[in-house]
């Protein structure tokens, strides 16, 4: 009988979905725990849908005596690679793509309420302060880089597309199609991370969706913003160490950018010292753009789940697969 | 030789556009004045581009010798209907439309600060809080209602409907081909004001351009606010007095709605010490989203002053007449 772990904030549909996907004709009635993401202490299981903390999930791929498979229900897995975390014959998933739309809509909300100056207006809404604020900007005709142009960057893309920016993005490797009309119509152009600079000047927002790697480290830095136009906007739906902080507070304080929004910030949690929090024109969430917080990406993460047990169970190539034994 | 007053708001760029369509083989220079919307005291002039203070247009129709042409800059026009304010023989034009997509991304923006709990965020920034808000909601397929759909309102329907909303427009009249396949595609489907409760539990989020009439007043009632579902968006970009405005509190006061986004008020300015200023999942803005705040307002209003100077010299109907000798 297969033993199964789930995170118990799935819904009710959806653990049904997931129970189905795990029962077969030899084993109609799988043993599943419903646990928070929270537990460290899991029971014997050999699938696992859920990012519980690697040292809980080396318990359990250490009890498993057959090919384990671990779901995770978050993009990042740095930390489950690390070594005595996992057997090798545990396949491992993570849950990239769930979160694009997420993100992407919480990165656009922020531009747009930097462009709007709708932050200005909340803070003059605590004073009871009917005051107008003046000149903003809009989203048609502007251009729009996007930096780390992946799922999510292409979702960015086409939102931004869709309401009439003019969108580049620049990625490390250009896929072949990137290019093709039909893309460049529903979210822009692509090209190389190398044409950044050149692009610089003649962008109204630039947007990073850059991961945390050895080649993004400080990418935004003092040369980038002394290139980026006057009233420009700057957001990081990335990684924070994509940007070198003591230069971005330094663009801030010249007053040259229309507005910078960070989900994320290096550190993280941003110190609570940190001037940026009051600096003027500068939102900051926790980030929280990705996550659990839209119910589509819980809808998501149950379908690649499904996907995937029954992938595993048959002995198919799982999806998202980034570590384990390949089928 | 024709005389032209024109608000000093354009740019040198839109300025000579402006007197290059007052001049004509016959006028190549015309005395032309530019002068703040402020200025209550204005030279006589045949042409008039620019809202100024009705009373500072009565002084100039009362100096003109031949038909008059006023453009005002604003959608608003009541206040120059007044008895004594103007010549029968004066033409006066608004700035309908221009303002469609400017007043549209106002109240999009507004929407998605408050689906993605940005004016929480914004209150924990400023004492330097990282705090998770948790879930959040989403423009992708959320049932959206545009009540009032004239220019305004369509331009926020096809916005919306670009993001992935399902749109319903409300109006009093329909218009021919608002269903065909191609309009219902860009911006959802239209139907009757009458529709309005039936459609009300199934909605997310209703968004209201309606503008102050005998018929719009207090639209938003309690009956309104009650028949709406948990958890929904009301936002308010038409006119204040479409909202009965105790109604709203009590509404706002019950937690049910998931959030208010509200640009105009009534009274208009709100008195700081209203309530609703304070109250939580509230964004207010001060009557901002119109105006001359976008630069592609601007630009509309100086290609349809041109328009219609032009159409004027010539004798030919202008756009967007709202008094006076029809050609």
């Amino acid at each position: 009988m297969i033993s199964a772990v789930i995170a118990s904030r799935f819904t009710a549909d959806q653990r049904k979905r997931l129970v189905s996907a795990l029962s077969t004709p030899d084993d109609p009635e799988p043993s599943v725990h419903f646990l928070p993401l929270s537990v460290t202490d899991l029971p014997a299981a050999r699938v696992i849908i859920g990012s519980y903390p690697p040292s809980a999930v080396r318990q359990l791929t250490d009890a498993a005596t057959a090919p384990a498979f671990l779901q995770l229900t978050s993009a990042g897995y740095e930390q489950y690679q690390r070594p005595g975390i996992l057997s090798s014959s545990t396949i491992v998933s993570n849950g990239s793509g769930a979160f694009d739309r997420a993100v992407a809509e919480h990165c656009l909300a922020v531009l747009m309420e930097l462009q709007n100056k709708l932050e200005l207006y909340r803070d003059n809404q605590h004073r009871g302060v009917w005051h107008d604020e003046g000149a903003v900007s809009s989203l048609q005709n502007a251009h729009v880089l996007v930096v780390g142009k992946g799922h999510i960057g292409s979702e960015f893309a086409r939102l931004a597309t869709a309401l009439g920016a003019r969108v580049t993005g620049l990625r490390r490797h250009i896929p072949a199609n990137a290019n093709s009309e039909d893309a460049v119509r529903a979210e822009g152009r692509t090209c190389g991370m190398d044409e950044l600079a050149a692009l610089l000047p003649d962008a109204d927002a630039v947007v990073s969706f850059l991961p945390s790697t050895p080649q993004t480290r400080g990418v935004f830095n003092r040369h980038f913003f002394d290139l980026l136009k006057e009233g420009a906007f700057f957001l990081n739906g990335g990684r924070g160490d994509a940007v070198d902080m003591p230069a971005l507070r330094e663009a801030v304080k010249s007053g040259r950018l229309g507005g910078v929004g960070l989900d994320v910030t290096d550190p993280e949690p941003l110190p609570s010292s940190d001037p940026l929090w009051r600096m003027p024109n500068v939102v900051i969430t926790p980030h929280v753009a990705g996550g659990w917080r839209l119910a589509s990406t819980t809808d998501a993460l149950c379908s690649l789940a499904c996907d995937n047990i029954s992938a595993f169970l048959t002995g198919r190539p799982v999806s998202n697969q980034v570590a384990g034994p390949r089928s």
